[in-house]
């Protein structure tokens, strides 16, 4: 029964703690997660590996927004030049991440008018809109497709997290009032919790950004930060209200109940799933690999025989019946490949299989297995015939165990400072700057330059929600403060 | 309890039979499948009710793929170009349809190679095989990846059944022998039919492409054809046995058990879903509309109120009461928009739903409800208590009804001809023809000339797994027959 043999793998040779972005670069290749060899620049493959979970993220992300009362669509992926430049920041904003399609055929006969590779799809739907909502009865009116977007990145790329090409979902929404926009806008905040935090166990705060780091063409901007390795903060999710700056210049308008055409109202949120994906295996991972929440796996369970000569049939006669037993309820791997235990222990912590199951001559004579936890390490032995009642158990509680875990105190990494000597002192420690600042809007611009320039790092905006402002004073121009912000360094 | 009041829409206008092309323009119009507006020629927007049942299609057709062993990965969507001229025949082939991206940016600056916007995937898969297989244990290999592709085509585009862009599964697989190569491409061709015509409901032959006729780069194309409206055929999945045509180029090597380094021997197999959804709706459509499988159904059932004055409350109420009974294992809709019982019947028989419950004074007091089935008309009256087990029922035997019903016998349309005259007049009655030809290699390529010119059709090919030969001379040439094919017009 045993299958062929195959090269054995160990843990990753450099500690997360110490060198995160080495560490990255060994998980990714190690559990065979994406592969950068790929001839284009900024390019990567996505692997089987991660491909599944990915499949499966966003699978729950959609069933959510459908919950919502969004409903998908798909979109062409390009976007005629004309189109592309009617919302004047929008283009200014995107034009230079923009790949253009303007060529065709095997002469490359120039198109009549280039096309933009979608870098985000405003500009393809509204035009689209316009056509479809005709009267206050088709509002609220709420879609979303789940697609890749390409950006033409100066930026380091790193699989996942920053690339040329990247999936996500997009939603697009129209409403009679500005009110309602602000609730979606809610609602957004709230889903991205939901699944983020409580589905992809990792934690996250929400910043207004600063006017100067806005979605381009947007009135405002509310983005997701998780803290990272090495002290940097990666942007997740973010949702943008746009007032009536496209459905202006696109005419997305609706009779009113009152007899008068009026423009609507938007909003537009991205949950970007590749990079999603990235912030999660970043932010679980440990030195022996992946950790993966228990329904995003690929694997749910790996069960390995512990062979000893002479008693191999009994043993793997035993996996095998384990192996049929539990595999209609779980994503189950039997294997049976031959090659030692403890290689085979390594590759699953590797590929971060929630559960492992040990079955041995001495287990079988007592009737038992051995259960090992991915998140936790620990070790079970557990009677066969409540195996099938451990497990359930082990799954209900394997994705909040690791939640909670994992849910790391973002105060505590979170410094009060008072002068731009000591933020820059914390900034270099890895932590996250919190202090006084003239405003978020553009008249504090210079001052946010500043704290690039000097500080290497980024003024993320104020948290959503954070009642108090207690600083005088702004950290850098020392000008009455309007407002607390947060800073920190960012992939 | 009643919602809005919306427009009123009737069935379709012109006759399937009489004018197919009208019929399937109305019918992608008023069943809000697509929207032909969108501003660059050749792309079209997929709506959500065209989405959903898409979306559906790609998890079944997944599912299997899964089941018989591929695993999923996601490549980048750009080829850079010295990747794509690596196989002689493929590029010659392809380089006619290819999108190049040449510029990125706001100054439009020149990219140093371009990228074609993959048309399909060899080119790029291929060249991350030579790194991924090592030895006979890692084969076979099989992956697969859901996807768009772009062509730049010629040809008049229709809604899903020809674009510029279009949304497929594509499956490479590498075997050690070419004669596993070739049981992988009997295996495509089994779950060619147990998706298309067990699931969707759509009856296919597969025939052996000619020569001339296959895929850019292949030794051999197996194409399924279906037989669409005004007697044309439309190609539905393929697969192709490459042979060592790409892995010497791309250097897809393999260690062998000998020790000995050899080439792979690989297939492809490409199933366009949105054109499988194109030739399903124009398939099993009607003049009132979509017909759909059960299980593809958005909404699997309407209930509609029957109101009359004084009784709404009772009405709306009993409705409510069975839709929260049934909606947690179907998925159900609760019309209660203020308009009139005919206008929904309309709306939603245009759309397909395959189950409508209809519920009124007189039904509540015999304590029944009403059920129309969309895939033949017929009306239950059914008792309350007895309607779970009832659509348990209708479920069950639904898509196996419409695919009985449906199943169109090829043979009927068929005729056998023995000269051009007969067989053009075949033809232009919208039969296909079955004849004697001088071969499918390339030096009957003359024939087939004369064919599309004199005939307007093409010959499809041998269909597979065809004993019988028959005709003693081409129908063309008059020179010995070599072979039986089949000659159709097609989209």
């Amino acid at each position: 029964m045993a299958e062929k043999k195959t090269t054995p793998i160990t843990g990753i040779t450099v500690s997360k703690e110490e060198d995160f972005s080495g560490w990255y670069t060994e998980l990714i290749n190690k559990a065979e997660l994406a592969d950068i060899r790929y001839n284009v620049k900024g390019f990567v493959v996505y692997r089987p590996w991660a491909t599944i979970s990915i499949k499966k993220m966003y699978q729950k992300y959609e069933e959510l927004l459908d919950e919502k009362g969004h409903m998908p669509l798909i979109m062409p992926s390009v976007i005629p030049e004309s189109n592309f430049t009617l919302e004047a920041d929008h283009v200014k904003g995107f034009a230079p991440e923009v790949f253009w399609v303007s060529e065709a055929g095997s002469e490359g006969e120039r198109l009549t008018e280039r096309l933009a590779l979608r870098p985000t799809s405003e500009t393809a739907l509204y035009k689209m809109y316009s056509y479809w909502i005709r009267s206050y009865n088709d509002l609220p009116f709420k879609r979303y497709q789940s697609c890749q977007v390409w950006r033409y990145e100066g930026k380091m790329t790193r699989p996942f997290f920053r690339g040329r090409e990247f999936h996500w979902i997009e939603a697009h929404n129209c409403f009679a009032t500005e009110e309602e926009a602000k609730d979606q806008v809610k609602e957004d905040m709230q889903m991205t919790y939901q699944m983020l935090q409580d589905e992809f166990c990792i934690p996250i705060i929400f910043f207004e950004r600063p006017q100067w780091d806005k979605f381009s063409g947007a009135e405002f901007t509310f983005a997701a930060d998780a803290l990272m390795g090495s002290g940097k903060v990666l942007q997740l999710p973010s949702t943008h209200l746009l007032g009536q700056n496209f459905s202006k210049p696109f005419n997305v308008k609706f009779l009113d109940k009152d007899g008068n055409e009026k423009y609507c109202y938007q909003t537009c949120y991205g949950p970007a799933i590749s990079r999603i994906y990235g912030a999660m295996i970043a932010y679980l991972g440990d030195d022996k690999g992946l950790i993966l929440p228990f329904d995003l796996a690929p694997i749910q369970i790996v069960i390995i025989p512990i062979l000893i000569k002479g008693k191999e049939d009994i043993v793997l006669d035993k996996c095998k019946k384990i192996y049929d037993k539990i595999k209609e309820k779980y994503l189950v791997k039997f294997d049976n490949l031959e090659e030692s235990p403890g290689s085979k222990y390594y590759r699953w912590e590797m590929k971060g299989v929630p559960i492992r199951i040990e079955i041995g001559p001495r287990d079988i004579q007592k009737d038992q297995v051995v259960i090992v936890k991915r998140h936790d390490g620990k070790k079970i032995f557990v009677k066969e015939n409540e195996l099938e009642n451990i497990i359930d158990e082990i799954r209900k509680k394997y994705t909040k165990e690791l939640k909670e875990k994992k849910l790391l105190d973002f105060e505590g990494q979170i410094e009060v400072c008072y002068e731009q000597d000591s933020a820059k002192e914390a900034i270099d420690n890895g932590k996250i700057v919190c202090c006084g600042f003239c405003s978020i809007d553009m008249k504090a611009y210079q001052c946010a330059e500043k704290i690039e320039k000097e500080l290497g790092a980024f003024v993320r905006g104020k948290k959503v929600d954070e009642e108090k402002h207690e600083f005088a004073t702004c950290i850098i121009c020392g000008n009455p403060a309007t407002c607390t912000v947060y800073i920190a360094k960012s992939y």
